[in-house]
């Protein structure tokens, strides 16, 4: 299986697409740009789910439901917002389907069944959740309003691809309401920051934190911050964003609360999300020509044992010792799978183990009982060892961290050696051009330089890093003055 | 805000509605039909979600995620089941807004950007499911193929209640493909049983397991295994159902596979679901007159501490022995909640858990601190005694499982002394009107006389039990042949 993979040097995109499909984590499906969650893949997306859920309740926030639709007229109520996602929704008009008088046994949209108001699909929950604030919060009393919602969403994207962009895709929304300003951009940082250490510690991917300029920012945000990862291929990938909405959902819904002195105020609001998305920067952060890599900490099956033998006897002398093995892995907390299927030959398995990015393998054949051995191999550095069987569940244990920090640290030195500072705009195309990453540049502040550059070069200013030095500078395309370096990149 | 809840005796419904939305569970949206499900709700919506999952992946199934739409002809490809949904369906027709010439500042429908094809929102997912298993199975070796998934769905219901029937709910719908019949059976009885278990041991719900008649079966299934329960109105409560498809849905969407013998069959097919729904279930099997009563396996909250003092040193003072009496009760896995706001006074604290149904409440003042005791309060019985902090987890371990099995024996009591054997209509009719519960009759085993008692009396069969005695008897409305009692009910 694995070799019919692509190989990323010969078409990065074409690897991708195989990747997701192959190793049984996605597929299309039948609605026009809605994609199938496979088992496999909904496993590690349940991981991540775990740890950013156990995170956001770790930092005082409880999750609800809100509605799937939109009433047009909500909707509308925050004109940026609106602006914003108008053009890519799916709406229903309709509520009722009846037996079709031109197509005997097929079915037709009743006429007589049109909805007095137009629903749309949420492509994002501000609108239905800040009208719903509006009967929650009457007093400083009840003020933060810390939710956050696990959903799918839906917008209508022309050209999609698996994880990256699809019509539908889940996500999580966190939507909080706050007494004061300075409270909201303080929820909004953290909730950021929380979006960077899960990225660095479960999908060990080193991400720069950031603000977006104003044209890439959230339309009805007045500050978005966001985490920017670097893919392998040299292009960034938008991984997380945190907003700081200022009064504007307030206003719009008329949601005012009694300060403790007594008077009417707007609420301060936040907005942030992470989506299905991150399945595509785990999987283009990490993985090889052979498959997945899977970081340790999101593995679902952080180990396979896979028995090799001729004879029944064989099998079951194994297996008596792979039982002991199991218990004592999972005593430790590791999680691990018996692959015991005799529809398979090891190496098949093998491959599709590789192809899936289990972190570690171990197999163990009958001269290995007499030896007290195993043959233990690591997916993310593909090297292979005759180890004891004693003592191997420390071992094994030490070298899942091991894994875990190598491929952060992998991860992180690419994104460091594809971080170009450049002063020239032809310096600036060239790296573009053959190095690609991160290009750290002066800009001038202007939309009209940003849109320039990105009408030349397809680079769009990913963001400004929270940790950029003040330094003056000159822009790079226009020559204007600038106090501070800017990520640009080609994005996904 | 306790002593405002209508009283059940006064009017059932009324309570229901107002217990709903002032214990903070959901209250109703913007969109018709639609509910919000608020934290307090959403947590013990999460603690079902979890033990359920448990016990899904504990037989073996594992989780996936299918597109929300179903495009029309995907829907249609199972005539029975299509039938069975299409008045009930939210319709998508179009997939962008645009500013509207006649109405400037708001949107409208764009009329160029029609959907080809209409997309169905799903009301439950057989159709797009069985369209992608296909691609899914070739052989015998592909089967059994176990996969659950937690999502939405909307059925355009008009006339809804919070959680009973809403147009949009969350649920889990669990679909198998099985190489015969008897293993695609015992799935659809397994997978009841885990329901029944579920209610038993976490809901504190007996219920009967029984098969569905005919006319109350799923569109699309060749046999319907339910769990009905008996809520304290002595209306009954379909909590969950189990599906034998056939071959039906293999049929419909062309799902065959190589069978061991290496001949071409289509493949055997369950689903099953529990949805919001149980939340009404839970409330109206549990709750008085004060509010929500939760059994504790499912409390978000389990025990709540509310400290009484009169000065800052007192409130200390509490606090530091409330912080090592939380540390003991967590160790022992009891979830603890401290309720040291300063802006309610302890009654009204008292009044707002009694409402959102924590099982017990700890209350400990000044005095308390002399004597080393705490007033300890159950909301089952609404008890209350003094009693030695010294040991006291324990205490509360022990309380919590007797409150759990108390609330369970209370519940079958119930469900026993209002399930009634009768044997003429005149008796059916008047057990019906001044006791209600379950009525155990002889039916005739035709949809005629289902259909004019129904008409009569607004009593459906809610099953035939699984554990019913074979026993001749004669049809209480028709006096024909039967060989069984089946139980009929007013249901939700």
């Amino acid at each position: 299986m694995g070799k019919n993979l692509t190989s990323r040097s010969e078409d990065y995109s074409k690897w991708y697409n195989e990747l997701v499909v192959k190793a049984d984590l996605a597929e299309n499906s039948a609605v026009r740009g809605c994609m199938v969650i496979k088992p496999y893949g909904y496993a590690i997306w349940e991981k991540m789910q775990a740890e950013l859920d156990r995170m956001f309740k770790e930092t005082g926030h409880q999750n609800a439901y809100f509605p799937l639709f939109v009433p047009k007229s909500l909707f509308e109520a925050e004109e940026k917002n609106a602006e914003g996602f108008a053009k890519e929704c799916a709406v229903v008009t309709h509520y009722r389907l009846q037996n079709d008088p031109d197509n005997p046994g097929k079915l037709r949209v009743d006429p007589e069944a049109k909805l007095e108001e137009e629903l749309v699909v949420r492509p994002t929950s501000e609108a239905i959740i800040w009208n719903t604030y509006k009967g929650w919060i009457q007093s400083y009393r009840d003020l933060p309003l810390l939710i956050n919602q696990w959903a799918n969403v839906v917008r209508w994207e022309m050209r999609t691809r698996l994880f990256l962009r699809t019509a539908e895709f889940l996500w999580q929304e966190g939507h909080t309401a706050h007494a004061t300003r300075d409270e909201a951009i303080a929820e909004a940082e953290q909730m950021n920051d929380v979006y960077a250490e899960f990225a660095q510690n479960f999908m060990a991917i080193p991400v720069v934190k950031g603000l977006k300029t104003e044209s890439e920012r959230f339309a009805g945000a007045d500050e978005t911050y966001c985490i920017e990862a670097l893919m392998q291929d040299g292009k960034a990938l938008q991984a997380g964003t945190s907003h700081f909405l200022g009064q504007n959902f307030a206003k719009a819904f008329d949601v005012k609360f009694t300060s403790n002195e007594g008077k009417q105020e707007y609420v301060w609001a936040t907005s942030w999300g992470v989506s299905t998305r991150l399945m595509g920067a785990l999987i283009m952060t990490h993985s090889d020509d052979k498959g997945l890599v899977l970081p340790p900490n999101l593995a679902p099956n952080q180990v396979v044992i896979v028995p090799i033998f001729k004879t029944e006897e064989q099998f079951d002398e194994i297996t008596n010792v792979v039982n002991g093995l199991i218990k004592s892995l999972r005593s430790k907390g590791v999680t691990v799978k018996y692959d015991k299927r005799d529809t398979l030959r090891p190496g098949a398995k093998f491959a599709q183990h590789e192809l899936q990015g289990v972190p570690l393998r171990i197999a163990i054949g009958a001269r290995d009982l007499e030896n007290g051995t195993v043959e233990l191999a690591r997916r993310d550095t593909l090297s292979k060892e005759t180890t004891a069987i004693a003592g191997i569940e420390d071992k094994v244990v030490g070298l899942l961290e091991e894994i875990q920090s190598s491929l952060y640290n992998r991860a992180l030195e690419y994104k460091d050696t594809h971080t170009t500072k450049v002063d020239t705009f032809e310096e600036f195309k060239d790296v573009l051009e053959t190095k690609g990453g991160f290009i750290s540049a002066h800009w001038d502040g202007t939309i009209e330089t940003e849109d320039k550059i990105k009408e030349i070069t397809k680079a769009t200013i990913r963001c400004v890093p929270l940790d950029a030095d003040n330094e003056e500078g000159i822009c790079v395309f226009s020559g204007n003055k600038s106090s501070k370096r800017v990520l640009f990149a080609k994005a996904y």
